[in-house]
């Protein structure tokens, strides 16, 4: 099968590979219907995260169902999936307190950027569509396997709600897509940091009602200005860069809520401003699968469209095209078919 | 009036300053009852924290209001009042959301190991008692001035309660009361970390379950295996060090709650840490007089005495000592008398 490995920074190649087998009897064999290049795929194709070997790239995913193990009960063969990029039993304590992403048995998931994906866990992991969708639905689908999860995630962790001054710091598509919860849960006021005008177009058709587009301090100050010099009640960090937290947590009113899910890096946070900010900070990966059969309803029947954040479609050969256009901001978020 | 200065680190001496009096009309002057040393207050007597100038020492107290601004309505010239370290209007929007040591008008209160004390924002600051209290629960009533309201803040922001495993970190007068917040709060087990013999008795009293007596990675290693390797639900922090904000975070369970209360120095949390924890992390200055009420109506029924941590009492003149024997934790908690 075609697969899309990274060897190198700013070197992806798309390759003949094995299709994945059954290697587990709680696994899951899926032939993928789309794919697509994460935010946090760039951290390597742009050196800053290492490389120990060449990687299968991709996870986020949607499939059909091709086989499964001797255990697998919940999906069957044929059915239309969406899952998460960490697999979960979806049964421990953990996961039964809503924190599947740190499930005591949470597997990766890699290598959707390809024909077919192998998937652990398949039961507690994969969440089926009541039947076929329609075409047009495939976008939204692949995003709520993590971009639109993830968003969520961090809406829920900044504990938006009605009444509430929400500041969205990123205007990727997982910020974009916090914007879009933020919307949904209640909040009366969303301001989207960005300074590219496709980005904030888009910020203001999933729900913004401002748009900052200043940074760091002065983003802060803006932000300040915006909520009678007390800060937003609630703060999305969708970055993960040292001024992208302090500049979540310093927008954040004493009491408020940031809630973080930039992946991390070299990121260290002052005692003394996380002690004086008297924000409540949360965040981490996503438990994108404690959303999934909401996510999956609300797109089914057409109350959210949150695949709009792909901008750009191509077929998985032009995979190094995908990673080049995001690198280059050209694209915010590239749709793969294989 | 006889007041207690720092002059440099181990530095301490009692000596003659004027009486306080009103400079604004919403203040109020109190002829204190008893004041205490505060394990912040080692700080700079440790050196750790700089001192620009001679500081006059005490944030904690309780006593008889001696002389009100003319725009002080809510208490009266000798009333028996308890305050809270940092002064508030009560009044703000931060304030109505339960934070008052946030209080966009917030001011310090210091130099209250005296024998009078000048307090700003005396009518959202102070919290007049229903009647004189008797003698025996002074102790108790000048602990919910800061160490019992710190701990109690700690517990809430570890979101404390029923059913609920805690751990706390730290066993001088705030870890302790923490204890009793999270017993007081319905917490089914709380294992305070400790070495100290008599202070792993007192935490026993205040309703600590199990005591672990390791630190850092052995005592992360010991909650884990007390909890089924998954951590605490509550983790309360009440050191303010690197070690101790770590220790907190790998001890609590994916999804659990860190409140944190120990005033930092030289804390950065490594962005991975904190990402990959799933924890809520809260904390900060503990808005002592969102709790007052409530905690002296607890004392004065004597359904609570955190006065217990008081292990030494001392005349005020004998301050230095004070310092000294908590400095060298020969004492938990040193409690003066003007």
């Amino acid at each position: 099968m075609r697969a899309t490995i990274m060897h190198a920074p700013g070197d992806v190649r798309v390759e003949d590979r094995d299709k994945p087998a059954i290697q587990r009897p709680t696994d899951a064999v899926i032939k993928l219907v789309a794919a697509c290049v994460c935010g946090s795929d760039l951290w390597p194709y742009r050196g800053a995260d290492k490389l120990a070997r060449p990687q299968p790239m991709g996870h986020e995913y949607v499939g059909i169902v091709e086989e499964i193990g001797a255990d697998v009960k919940n999906v069957q063969p044929g059915q239309f999936v969406v899952g998460s990029f960490i697999a979960s039993d979806n049964t421990c304590e953990i996961c039964r307190s809503g924190y599947q992403s740190g499930c005591v048995h949470r597997q990766g998931v890699g290598g959707a950027q390809a024909e077919y994906l192998r998937v652990p866990l398949a039961d507690g992991t994969l969440v089926a569509a009541p039947e076929m969708p329609d075409h047009e639905k495939i976008p939204s689908l692949l995003a709520a396997s993590d971009v639109l999860g993830t968003g969520w995630f961090a809406a829920k962790a900044a504990e938006v709600g009605p009444g509430k001054t929400v500041a969205v710091v990123g205007d990727g598509a997982v910020g974009l897509l916090g914007v879009l919860a933020a919307q949904r849960m209640g909040a009366e006021r969303i301001i989207a940091m960005s300074r590219h005008v496709n980005r904030q177009a888009l910020a203001r058709e999933f729900g913004a009602t401002d748009i900052v587009a200043e940074r760091g301090d002065a983003g802060v100050k803006k932000i300040k200005e915006l909520t009678g010099g007390l800060g937003a009640h609630s703060v999305l960090e969708a970055v993960g860069t040292q001024e992208s937290m302090l500049q979540a947590i310093h927008a954040t009113r004493a009491g408020g809520h940031v809630g973080f899910v930039g992946v991390s890096h070299d990121v260290a946070l002052p005692g003394r401003d996380l002690f004086s900010s008297h924000v409540h900070l949360h965040g981490g990966p996503a438990p994108v699968r404690q959303y999934l059969p909401e996510l999956i309803d609300l797109i089914l029947r057409g109350e959210i469209n949150p695949g709009k954040v792909f901008d750009l479609e191509l077929p998985l050969d032009q995979a190094p095209e995908a990673y080049k256009a995001m690198d280059e901001r050209r694209a915010i978020k590239v749709l793969l078919r294989p």
